[in-house]
């Protein structure tokens, strides 16, 4: 039995476990989870119903991206992603959470939730003053994301690490639908195309949406 | 310089760091952060905003409660109140985010948040649908806690775990403003009328802000 992970798309939770076990090294099979369908059998692995959910060689079944990542780096350690000592630990887990909680929040719900996901969960008409609010967020967050390109290697410090992978999974997302305005964001832009140009982001910048095509740059790591 | 912990009496996040630092034998001060003023100085050690934020002896900060709760994990393993192996870690850290995730969003934000929080922070009357929303939810999520409780000797497994700290701190919360219908759920109630009884929580229960008296019953070990 090989690893299996269950995830959507446009699943920015779902982008970090993927590209996570990429950088690690470790194969799996994809498998998309209608998660508004909540199937019978993916809520008695998941009673939260959402997605990724991975599912070990071994049959050991993990939900939540944070928890998968933790499980991830305590049984696979080599490299680390999180980092070597408690205080980088710390670091990168505090942006970790910025961009799952917050930046996820203020942007990525206001954005591909309104945009894509209520569509598929049929939550509705997109609400425009949601919209509006996600598109003048970002631009804080772009900041944010410079100012620390700017004065670190990686946006957790000197290496790569699940910060990068986080933020980058969050915009990814947005940038499919075209609502990143790099082009006012020189400092984040630049770590963007960093990230991108990593083999571990390959199979993300080849997604196709049947249906809903990206942008022309998406793809491009000279965008 | 002793160990500091920036909180707000109402904030489930800083009671779970409160009581996890109390299981684990570290001493430290309480400090109101009225995060509402958004104080540059507070700013500074947490561009997030929020509660809570501990300062270590050595002045090392730290935000966040689940990254402050796995950096006192690795810095003071004893004892382990994550877990001993990566599986039940993961089966800790999956309730932990289920509580301060799904439970905070589809109960505590709807109760404590409306009725509370939302005249701190100035964002308006409490909005009446959201409280029902809550009032509602927090049914199956009582329910969830009594299948965990009687199937299991603490909601995670074997041990008193992070998990249980941090569903009690979210129903301590709720509980303070009189909004668990206890009656209706026994198997729940006698989980949390143990966690009420650890040492750890005495704090908790004798909490009394300034102007909002909790129920007679919030701090009876025999409610």
């Amino acid at each position: 039995m090989s690893r299996l992970l269950y995830h959507l798309w446009l699943s920015p939770f779902s982008r970090k476990v993927r590209v996570l076990l990429t950088e690690k090294g470790l194969p799996f099979e994809l498998k998309v989870e209608k998660t508004w369908e909540r199937r019978t059998e993916f809520l008695a692995m998941n009673p939260a119903g959402d997605v990724p959910v991975l599912v070990e060689p071994d049959g050991t079944t993990l939900t939540d991206s944070q928890v998968i990542a933790e499980w991830i780096d305590e049984t696979q350690p080599a490299p680390s992603l999180i980092g070597p000592d408690p205080l980088q630990r710390a670091e990168t887990r505090r942006l970790v959470q910025w961009f799952d909680g917050k930046f996820n929040i203020e942007v990525t719900e206001n954005l591909v939730g309104e945009r894509v996901m209520k569509r598929f969960l049929k939550l509705g008409e997109p609400h425009a003053p949601a919209i509006r609010a996600g598109l003048a967020n970002i631009h804080y967050h772009l900041d944010y994301i410079g100012w620390l390109a700017e004065r670190r290697t990686w946006l957790a410090g000197d290496d790569f690490s699940l910060a990068d992978i986080t933020a980058a999974s969050h915009l990814s997302c947005i940038d499919y639908i075209g609502d990143v305005p790099w082009e006012q964001h020189d400092a984040a832009k630049d770590w963007y195309a960093r990230v991108k140009s990593r083999p571990s982001f390959r199979a993300i910048l080849a997604d196709h949406i049947p249906g809903l095509s990206p942008p022309s740059h998406y793809a491009d790591l000279d965008f």
